[in-house]
């Protein structure tokens, strides 16, 4: 039986409970949100002793289901102030279920300025000294920490960002070739480790054990289809080929690729940008070069990519669209090697490119960069690692940046920066960025594969909705979004899964309804935190200022925002 | 009969209106908190074209009544995203009335980065160019107005900071005697004048008229008892004497004198911060000193003074107890000399000193300087002058400051910075920070003279909920706190006035009647712009940190937060 690990950093101690009968049939972002709500005071201080940092597998973690591996980090958001589950793939989540741990969850800070590697096996939870990391960046901290705990373990870090405290700091997790490059990216959850004083954590799971299992055969038999379905997606192909940066030019053509801080939907260098650009110069290099790469074991998409500059100097795993889109076209940057230089910087320092490039672009608006000048963005970069007053700014993502900077167009949601697709030309997106508890987040609910004019203000809540369930519920699964390519051509998948595992009676259906049940404490977690109505909406500006070039607005009705979940009474 | 006028600062028109019924009782903050619910989108991006700048006088200004003149300002708080009324005295007030104006309404933003001076007579309004005083401090501006528009006009005008937008920028209003002295400081009123292009208002009362009066005998009477009353309070004589310093002694004896970032509510220094250590210099001083002056004409108080520094190249009016809490003791400071040049730069950068006073002593406690290092706070102002990252971090107040620089110890309820007061050790203030909808505001409703265990959390919320009504009264009449005095020693004084001036027919009472008439007004716009239960808080290391001497923490409970207001449904 898995079991929850308590440990409280203050008092360096940890206990082992038996599962609460109410977190039973919860996983990953459904459980750490429901955690929330039972034990977190929603008013607190996010970088304060009552907060807590919670790390909780999927579901369906350990079982030896490609891109289900998947570990969901939550807390209070020190970004948005409201509930935050950030997840990844690599190994953490794997391991932790491994140890039997349904969920850790890390209380309390410590009374003084010391720093902790947290160590967890199989005998329980070690308190190692880590002032030695302090102001190493991620790359150089990882390297350490694998030489002295072995290259078999699962750790999960933060780079000087977390220890500064900033607001854009994630955590990162070692991929399966060790390479710490599974960053839960998103709301400021490094920020939370490092008020914690825990510079990493690291996973043995050497002595633990594979999961229980209700009924054997029938995983097996589930297991099956589900690859089978996985592997017959053409979609598969696409992202093995071209990797996530199959986006840039569709978003382009749709005139929502971010350029020059939001101003515009279209970039004249996006072919640069493109996956197919991407893929020959991956091709092209060779070397250590790998254009699918996979980033948990046993990945049948491997979206994921090594990508090795051109003068070899800066190795980058991988690079996302969303990075391209942020780092790239909304800094007015069309040189892919010069966004895997900053991507590798960012990574370094411990940060989300989305957060950052949001920042960055806000700064150019405020005179601090021009756009497209590589160079000054990793003097600025440079200013966020030196912890410099304009580096803070910047570290502590666009809202900050463009409060203290004095800029309006500032594209955030509940204080968290849109991903890379424009709300007034992705109009469902935007719903999605409004309305979710999270704040604006294309893993919450990316509306781009819908069927659908997505200028058209009509039509859209129930699409983003509908994008909002299902990725709660992967993300309470373990589950990639990838996975849903799997899960979508058999809907028979996932009840046959949960119900081998676990032994359940859940029915076609279930995904949704995990949706449901996540996305229900997360409002009920932000509701206690003081969010009402009036943060379910996007900034001002985006609804009178035109985005070229197909020149629309975000008007999408604020009844619409207020009615996408059906379920509340209101 | 008055009238509205409306000014569009986009087209440069402007519009005389008839008053509206559910307007026409109401005077200064409850008037200007009622066409903000009226009228402004609660939503709306505070430096935005959808927020107003609202000037209401209140309801006794222009009737030659001692202390009653001022001028209540107000929008949608960039400060604190609610809210926001704050007044002044000098003469903005009374020339508005003699031009028969109500209320002063400016809307929209203009569509480029021109800027412009108001001017606003009996003609009409003019918008004059204002690029030429772009850059200048509040002094040498008004000083070039003056020469414009001549010595006679009332001048309301913003500073550098308010041209940058930064949120803890006032509006600055000239005293009786053409000193731009009376500044409407707190919440960020001045950027919200920045944001729309306008650099000062002239208003030229001299053709205008003296507002009418329904029974001039009746005025005439009440207006005796009502300085009879003022003149015979104790207070008053004490007010004349030492000014607001006179509560330095008192302060720090209560243990809840603002010291070195709010970690200690007594400071060793406090003797020469206070109103005795005030007199002995100016009366020792002479020349331009004045111990005992007026802020508005015929007032009887004199609370203010004019504070020459004893190098004679600093004169500030005045300097008040606020200022010397939170850039004094706050900064470590002990030197009276060094706070008069301190507030100075704060006066000319246009800027409230309660807020800056308080991001400063954040930004000590971040390692940016050292308490007591005066010189180095006049290189920090420099900084904001400047428009550096630092100075803007700091420029917009202490919770920017706190979140930017990774500081926990802010001292800010609904983002605006406590007044020189520390609500652990003066409890019933701490309940009016939490729970005023102007955010922490020590104007809203002190506690410090009711005759009770300040630190007993017991029965301060009925305290605070008094002074708060009677505050939210004083500021709908126009009144300066100190007038309170002559009201609350002759209980008929208000309704008398009142029935003679308008002829209506109020009774005993009518004070707390429009008190709560306002802080309803307030609280319907600061729920519609989201605001919930969680905002009224103080935030969380009050309630755990303890503040010597007395080691108390903030402990009243959130059930009497909430219940404060207890005419409401809950």
């Amino acid at each position: 039986m898995k079991k929850v690990w308590r440990v409280n950093i203050r008092e360096k101690s940890f206990e082992i409970e038996k599962v609460p009968e109410q977190w039973d049939r919860l996983g990953g972002r459904a459980l750490l949100s429901c955690i929330l709500v039972d034990e977190v005071d929603a008013h607190c201080n996010p970088l304060g002793y009552k907060n807590k940092l919670i790390f909780a597998p999927g579901l369906l973690v350990g079982y030896n289901l490609s891109s289900c591996d998947r570990i969901s980090i939550g807390g209070k958001s020190p970004l948005t102030g409201g509930v935050k589950e950030s997840n990844a793939g690599g190994r953490t989540g794997l391991q932790l279920v491994r140890l039997g741990i349904k969920a850790l969850i890390i209380e309390d800070k410590p009374s003084d300025e010391s720093w902790t590697v947290l160590h967890i096996s199989k005998e329980g939870v070690r308190f190692d000294p880590g002032e030695e990391l302090i102001g190493l960046g991620v790359y150089e901290s990882s390297t350490k920490l694998i030489e002295i705990y072995g290259d078999k373990v699962a750790i999960a870090l933060i780079g000087p960002a977390g220890e500064m405290q900033l607001s854009a700091a994630g955590i990162q997790n070692l991929d399966k070739d060790k390479a710490p490059s599974r960053i839960a990216a998103r709301g400021g959850l490094g920020a939370v480790m490092g008020s914690k004083g825990i510079k990493a954590i690291i996973i043995d799971g050497s002595l633990g054990e594979k999961p229980e299992v209700v009924d054997e055969q029938g995983l097996k038999a589930a297991r099956k289809a589900y690859t089978k379905a996985l592997l017959g997606h053409p979609q598969t192909k696409v992202y093995k080929d071209y990797g996530t940066a199959a986006l840039t030019m569709m978003v382009d053509t749709f005139g929502a690729l971010p350029t020059r801080n939001f101003s515009s939907g279209s970039f004249e260098g996006a072919e640069n940008l493109s996956g197919e650009k991407m893929r020959e110069n991956l091709l092209d290099r060779g070397g250590d070069c790998d254009p699918s790469h996979p980033c948990m074991v046993g990945c049948a998409i491997q979206s994921s990519n090594i990508y090795v500059t051109l003068d070899g100097g800066t190795t980058v795993s991988p690079l996302e669209y969303e990075t391209i889109g942020l780092m790239g076209s909304n800094l007015g940057i069309d040189d892919m090697d010069l966004i895997a230089k900053l991507n590798f910087e960012v990574n370094d320092l411990g940060m989300d490119s989305i957060e950052v490039g949001a920042a960055l672009g806000v700064s150019a608006d405020a005179g601090y960069l021009d756009f497209g000048d590589g160079e000054r963005v990793l003097e600025l970069l440079a200013e966020i690692r030196a912890g410099s007053p304009l580096g803070r700014i910047l570290g502590n993502g666009a809202a900050t940046a463009g409060k203290v900077l004095g800029v309006e167009r500032v594209p955030v949601a509940k204080g968290q920066a849109f991903s890379a697709y424009d709300p007034r030309a992705i109009k469902g997106t935007g719903i999605t960025y409004a309305t979710s508890p999270q704040g604006a987040d294309h893993t919450c609910g990316l509306t781009i594969r819908a069927n659908i004019d997505h200028r058209d203000p009509k039509g859209q809540k129930e699409i983003s909705l509908d994008k909002q369930l299902a990725m709660a519920g992967f993300d309470s699964l373990g589950a990639c979004i990838f996975a849903g390519f799997g899960y979508g051509a058999d809907e028979n998948v996932i009840p046959s899964l949960l119900n081998a595992i676990y032994g359940w009676n859940e029915e076609v259906g279930v995904l949704k309804k995990m949706g449901q049940e996540s996305i229900t404490f997360e409002r009920k977690f932000n509701k206690m935190a003081g969010f009402t109505k009036a943060d379910d909406r996007l900034p001002e500006w985006v609804t009178k200022e035109q985005l070229p070039p197909f020149n629309s607005v975000f008007d999408v009705p604020d009844t619409d925002l207020d009615s996408v979940f059906e379920w509340e009474d209101r």
